[in-house]
């Protein structure tokens, strides 16, 4: 009988430092998350959300604010989300014990009031320019953690896209294929051949940031973008380069702007990958993408399904490919990446940095 | 790099013994558990049914008693069940290797008759009153050990359902679903809002036991209940708390009585929740429901699809509840039940001591 | 409280040694396994293949032979398969890496020629008779191993049914279903009542062999058969009997050839199975079923379908069954064969000795 033979040219490649491996860094909690689109839930309803494997309910009173509890009956642990919305609290549909939004047990029908057991968690929760945002970590730190920005969605100058899906992925990924223009090959059939040139990166405690031209090295620009930038740009590479291309993550949020000289950009995305399960290889994407509007504004209103259409087939394109990415991971078991790339680098290093090492147990 | 925080709510509660966890102690396999109804096994047919993942086949013959053997082939173990009847034995289908009643192997058709290998396990096996019964533990215990009443199916002032379905949760779940009458408050749509009082309740080594009235205080009697009471009631009070529910479990049975003052009980339902994998989260139902006849018996019959409709919902509500608690409890990995009623406590550990703790080890 | 009882019927027959375990033993990667059938891979074309869980890309220029690369990029380790054939190279769909049959990486579109990082894994591969063979151990041992005979597919005399569908057990079950001609009585249906007899059986260092003759004892012999043996068979016992059947393995490919006399086979099976997954629970069938054409050789292209509607109810019997025996194995976690044929034995202990302990570390 022969041993088991693991080839050398199977083993992740040494130089890559294998520990902490960061697709198992977790997102830090102590952040403000979107749990879900205002216009998901209803007055007098509730929703079942998660992050990163913590079931939390949204409850919308029929009046006051959205509040946010762990989605577990303390009774039997059932989802309260299955429950009713009783005046400014929510019922559990199974014995009908009762919370309010601070999370405390306000009834139990066949139990006095004296008596009333623990309640459930309560998480900080906002509601912003149709978003729902919970804080899931240590709710002491709400007040003082910046809510985030969101874009231009609240300028009236911009026309907002909403867009969302759940990718099967860890967050990291994400991030890098949005960071790495690089990854513009793979969008050539719907974008063309366009060569991307690195103008500078920067780095910060909790961002990191690169600024990109581009030159257009085959086929046409297609209708979708001419869209954003509100104008059909030919071949001359000139003006091509005019554009300015800036991408960052700062943690945990992403966004990406397209600005010719010192005006507005004409394209402004802020995004941000939730992670859903416990071992955080699903996220939810939420994504806010702004574009300036021209001075005949009906021409945009128009023109939107072409754009929709061009984003929705670019998101399936890198959809595709980080959750390859995922799978690949899955079955190595490791982290094998030999990246070339030093703005993906440091992106990594940051992303490293600001999570959560699972691996370390609390001491 | 942060190091992975478990918030303090998400723990168990530290009050509720987490060590043995109910939801992990076994059915005990010394008791007779239905693994069929009759007519699903056919003469000169095989039936294959399990218990807490033993894979049992279910033989008979032309002609004599139902017989149980371990549905594994001795050689191969491929199903004995996927084999043909032969007389009195059961004959596997790939080489051919017979068994008779007692698990001896009669035939290899390639071997002398001195040269049989051994054969296969043997359960004790009998068959009552449409049920097909089998004994899972200690075969030698079989005789001494009580064989169930199974209610009034066998009494001819009753008529009986007898319905089942799998449902996906541990055993425990069923029966403090059912024990725990303050559940109604789920089923309030099909049944209106009926307030449970607790009349009294009592323990023996191997039984738990709780009477109940019940004050309607919304809604109308549905129609299905109308059905088994043999009469409308209207909304008196007084009316309605004459009527006595007794809720027995008797280990590893389930029975639920409603009688008024002395008279033979309206209703009389006998249940068992037979776990079917080996971790015992998934369990088959046999239930009896036996309705006594009114005076016109030829009522009953004309009324009981209405009976079937109500019950299938009531159960329906009710599977996916437990279900629900079952998917918590393989999320948290422990069970946090924060039990406020004292009937449930006691039930639980009934259930504790009288299953079989998985987490010890055999010396 | 109780404690676990394992019956002692359920545990494995001490008189089988249980360590290791057959089912757990790896096929040996120093031999040419089939990969693909060659009409698969079109030319500029790839196509994603497995190896024991081992992601295979293979490659087939417009011009010059099929190469096979670990189908993994270097840079994010998503499938080179899902990319694109470059003049003689294969290119990755996501950032453009470019690698060479050697495995080598010849270009990214960012870098200089002079920093490319290491490449990946290439394989040996070889494609004859419409197979693309690939050699997936130790590739300086590729030009020492003896490339397989392919049976009679080249030999003009013969008509060859390719064949082959993904299995879901271990390759050992396949091994033996085909050795083990007493299985016939699991064919009885299709083939009719046949009793084998063993004329013989012998054993090298890496090959079992068995001969058989067949005496019909019940049933008519089928169309599909008659093809094979170009007449119909009356029920004479003695002719039956002329036909010798030999089986054998050759690690790791199996044979059965049907001969009457000193004439050329009648029919000359050549078959393997490609463990698919890393815990070889899966296998892919690659059969050559060569049959010698009769003077008329028009006729057996015109019953050719009889033929392989004979064949592919067989296979699916055979296919039936072996799932079972794993599924079997997965619920039971040990191998609990109890097997009395010496011809089966011997088989088993081939298996074992050529075979990869994969519970054995590397010291």
């Amino acid at each position: 009988m022969n041993q088991t033979v693991t080839p050398d040219s199977l083993r992740p490649d040494p130089s890559v430092p294998s520990s902490p491996d960061l697709r198992r860094i977790q997102a830090h909690p102590d952040h403000w998350y979107p749990m879900a689109w205002s216009r998901e839930l209803k007055p007098g309803g509730t929703l079942a959300v998660s992050f990163a494997g913590e079931p939390i309910v949204l409850v919308r009173p029929k009046e006051g604010p959205v509040f946010a509890l762990e989605d577990r009956c303390a009774h039997r642990q059932v989802p309260l989300s299955k429950g009713t919305v009783d005046g400014c609290a929510v019922r559990c549909c199974y014995h009908g014990w009762a919370y309010e939004a601070s999370g405390k047990c306000v009834d139990v029908p066949y139990l006095g009031k004296d008596k009333l057991p623990n309640g459930v968690r309560a998480y900080p929760c906002r509601e912003a320019d149709g978003l729902i945002l919970v804080f899931p970590g240590d709710a002491s730190l709400a007040d003082s953690v910046a809510f985030p920005g969101l874009g231009s969605v609240a300028n009236p100058k911009y026309k907002t896209r909403r867009f969302g899906k759940t990718v099967g992925c860890h967050y990291s990924f994400m991030h890098e294929n949005l960071m790495d223009m690089n990854h513009q090959f793979m969008h050539s059939k719907q974008m063309g051949q366009m060569k991307p040139r690195v103008l500078g990166q920067a780095r910060g405690d909790d961002w990191v940031e690169v600024k990109y031209s581009f030159k257009r090295t085959g086929g046409k620009q297609p209708l979708g973008e001419a869209v954003i930038f509100g104008e059909r740009r030919s071949g001359d590479q000139n003006h091509a380069e005019r554009d300015i291309m800036t991408i960052r993550t700062e943690y945990p949020y992403q966004t990406l702007r397209i600005q010719t000289g010192d005006e507005d950009p004409v394209m402004d995305l802020w995004i941000v990958y939730v992670p859903l399960d416990r071992e955080q290889k699903t996220n939810r994407v939420f994504g806010l993408l702004s574009v300036r509007k021209p001075k005949i504004p009906g021409i945009l209103n128009v023109a939107w399904p072409l754009l929709v259409l061009f984003t929705e087939r670019i998101f399936r394109e890198d959809r595709e490919i980080v959750e390859m990415e995922q799978a690949a991971h899955d079955a190595q078991g490791h982290d094998w990446n030999q990246e070339v790339f030093p703005v993906i680098r440091s992106l990594r290093s940051l992303l490293m940095s600001c999570g959560v090492d699972s691996s370390v147990p609390v001491s």
